[in-house]
C-alpha cells in the first residue's frame, strides 16, 4: 500500500488576535531585534498515512480542517508527498 | 528599506519523544483514521523583518535557532522571501 508523508500548517485567521505572537514580538524587541514585526505563531504537524492517493487526500482534508485545526479561528494548509519504499 | 517575510518551522529532534503527537495519533485512530502514524507536532512561526538581506539572514538564523527553538531538543528550519512594496 502506498505511504504518504503529510505536512499540515495551521495558522490563526488574519482577523484573530495572536497574544502568543505579540509576546514573542515584544521579547524579540528587548533582544535587539526591533526590526521584527507581525509575528504569528501557528502549528506544524507531520504525519504518515497509508492508502490510495484519492482516499488519503480526502482523509487528510478532513483531519487538517476538522481535527488538527479549529475551522472557526484557524486556517489549515497541507502538502502530501508519496514516500518511496525500498524494494522488497 | 527592504521588507522580508520569514517562515520558521520548529520540530522536535527525531530522537525526542513527542507525547502531544502520540495523543493526536491515538485520537485519530479512535476517529476511524487508523492508517495514520508517526504524528509529530511542531511550531510554525511567521514574521516580518526589515533591513538588508545579509543582515536579516544572520538575524533570522539567530532568532530561529536560539529564541524560537530550543537547540537541545528542537530543529529549526526557515525560509525568507522579499516582500514586494507597492511603488510610492
Amino acid at each position: 500500500m502506498p505511504q504518504y508523508h503529510a505536512r499540515v500548517y495551521v495558522t490563526l485567521k488574519p482577523s484573530i488576535l495572536d497574544p502568543q505572537g505579540r509576546t514573542v514580538e515584544r521579547a524579540l524587541s528587548h533582544l535587539e531585534h526591533a526590526n521584527v514585526s507581525g509575528v504569528r505563531v501557528g502549528k506544524f504537524i507531520e504525519l504518515r498515512l497509508s492508502g490510495e492517493r484519492a482516499e488519503v487526500e480526502a482523509q487528510l482534508r478532513d483531519i487538517a480542517g476538522n481535527v488538527l485545526s479549529n475551522p472557526v479561528m484557524e486556517d489549515a494548509r497541507w502538502e502530501l508527498e508519496e514516500v518511496a519504499l525500498e524494494p522488497a
